[in-house]
């Protein structure tokens, strides 16, 4: 039978294609990858009732190690993976459709809008990007900067970069990882003041020049929702605005045309007056 | 009232989403823009029945010049503005988003799958494109080779180029330039064949080595419909290669990963014998 990976797009169930509801609703099973992205805000409870039909969850582990359960099921019936975004946005799932198509299971994909061309909502036009680098959360020992060389030889070279932020969710606790019990930390979504923070600190690390606090950018949240958020300022100042809920983007933008350019200063950020200006300001007014 | 942007993805009316499809459903009027990008194969009529109601098609010169028409009708009801793939492949529809913001009509856009990420099934990591390229009809005095440069500057990053094919639809004739009647070429669609003579013109011309007759890259035709095709072989192969009905693209790679390798090569193409080769197997076989 058929393994159907059906993109779900960027908001919420409804974004799914007329396709792709089909194919859910003829699927004997329905699996949801929920590791690589999310759908924030919208419980499984919301697809199941859209799709008629009960929804299990697959994790990393599910995925790349267990998933044999589904792809074995993928042989005697129709089986629908759901993927936030578009199903090729992670290499995993381009894994899963070899090891399917190796087991003689047919694969159909059903493609959808990924960050990586709604992104051109910002107003930088998408065949400008450059290689596009992913953000992880720093800890104390481990704060890999490897995407530092990848930004300075886009600006270089002129191109845009899309900076994918982390995504933690059902990450083991310290205590599972030592016990083997099943414990979760809370998910946790990479903020667009909190990737600025990380990329200055590096920038001030390596101190080659590939941006710095006045580097204008653009912070999208919840990008493709009808509650989508696109700012538009320098590091030093988007560090400080509030995109509100995840999932957060960034992009550092190369050489901007003059229509880029137009197109963003429309969503030019404008930081509240600081503490200091408001007393000059109180200062100031008659009393 | 609102300007609905609403992407239709790749494949056929099936591929517009829950939401996109309800946009349209409630829209007092539905324009298709045709210039940019074509559902091949699909008549409006097909839109029209699952619709509901009439499309109004868009050429370039009603999207550039009087979309006001449109725009206009936006200030006082719901209008839906329907591209193939996403809103914001192209900049015309930046700009259609910017005067519609000018002129104080509010713009919702629901976004779908495009070839920028779509492409991502030839099994090359999207997040390892470099700067995307358009090739256009050479013509007898217009034969413009800018790509050249930028194919140099991604293969030499290690990086992968997507190039993007001609579509010409609706290209007023000679006479029609002359005279003034609007009289249309019939619609042309560059395969990746002609596309790899045109490049290996260039190469010819130019003798950098951005790539070879030998250089292996990926043909795909038709992504995100059931019938596509993806083939991976050396320039000088695919050339000769039939991918079928438009529309199409091509993809060289940069640095190939070792599991990008393990996927394209589950896409090799395989040259049918030439008549030379047949006549020598014959020649071999028993009598």
């Amino acid at each position: 039978m058929v393994l159907h990976m059906v993109g779900l797009g960027l908001g919420d169930e409804r974004d799914v294609t007329l396709r792709g509801l089909e194919a859910i609703r003829g699927a004997a099973r329905v699996v949801l990858e929920q590791y690589t992205s999310v759908l924030p805000g919208v419980e499984p409870a919301r697809l199941e009732a859209l799709y008629g039909k009960p929804v299990e969850i697959a994790d990393r582990q599910a995925v790349e190690e267990g998933s044999e359960g589904f792809l074995e099921a993928a042989r005697d019936a129709d089986v629908a993976f759901l993927v936030v975004g578009d199903p090729f946005g992670a290499t995993t799932h381009v894994d899963l459709q070899l090891r399917a198509r190796r087991m003689g299971v047919r694969v159909e994909v059903i493609h959808n809008a990924s960050i990586m061309n709604a992104v051109g909502a910002c107003g930088l036009q998408l065949y400008r990007f450059g290689e596009a680098i992913s953000i992880v959360f720093f800890t104390e020992t481990w704060r890999p900067d490897s995407f530092y060389d990848k930004i300075l030889a886009n600006r270089r070279a002129g191109l845009h970069t899309l900076c994918l932020l982390d995504i933690r969710v059902k990450e083991l606790t310290v205590k599972a990882l030592c016990t083997g019990r099943k414990e979760y930390e809370p998910p946790r979504y990479m903020s667009v003041n909190v990737a600025l923070e990380q990329l200055l600190e590096v920038e001030a690390a390596r101190g080659e020049g590939a941006f710095a606090e006045e580097t204008m950018c653009v912070g999208v949240a919840r990008l493709g929702t009808p509650g989508q958020s696109i700012l538009y300022g320098s590091m030093a100042e988007l560090r400080g605005a509030d995109f509100g809920e995840p999932l957060h983007s960034l992009v550092i933008p190369g050489e901007v045309t003059e229509f880029e350019q137009e197109v963003m200063d429309t969503y030019r950020y404008v930081p509240p007056p600081s503490r200091e200006e408001d007393a000059a300001a109180g200062a100031e007014s008659p009393p």
